[in-house]
């Protein structure tokens, strides 16, 4: 059976309640970075990669988890299948145990 | 065996007897959160998202649990599985200890 269609990408933490956003209403990651930490009270852990332990992350069409802010912003629109918000204790237990926390997400996408 | 056909939509919140809708039947969110407020005796606690400490979460076909509101209407009344009406002790509670105060609902669905 052909699932439903959605059009709008699901954004998870764990521990909170998912989240579902039109990416193609934001101009660029900043302003998705900031919309995302605002909707799940994170302000100041997303806005700046790199200055907080916390990873934002997206599973693309081919069912791989990337770092959100690489690619070109319009090639990531068309790309990305669901957002991830990974705490600083996932990413640690990431690199240890390898990517099966992410493995609802993938198995969603 | 294949189970029976259901086409309503379970409501539930914890420590209240379940309901059924038809969630074709009501035009928007607006009208859909007020008539669950009024069934479960919550009115002016689920009307307005963000003005009160209770959360109306739903369980999509992939079994994930989403915020009410974010999708557009039409698609959200096709990818709904359940609805579930959480009370402010139990968004903490997910907080705290993770998604299984939701796995009733969502092995349900």
């Amino acid at each position: 059976m052909k699932p439903p269609v959605r059009t709008y990408t699901k954004v998870q933490k764990q521990g909170s309640v998912g989240r579902s956003i039109d990416v193609t209403g934001f101009r660029d990651y900043h302003e998705l970075r900031s919309a995302i930490a605002c909707m799940f009270g994170l302000q100041g852990k997303l806005e700046h990669p790199g200055s907080s332990d916390w990873k934002l992350v997206y599973v693309d069409y081919e069912n791989d988890v990337l770092l959100v802010g690489d690619d070109p912003w319009e090639e990531f629109i068309n790309c990305v299948r669901c957002i991830r918000i990974l705490s600083p204790s996932e990413v640690q237990q990431m690199s240890e145990n390898g990517m099966h926390v992410l493995n609802d997400c993938i198995q969603a996408a």
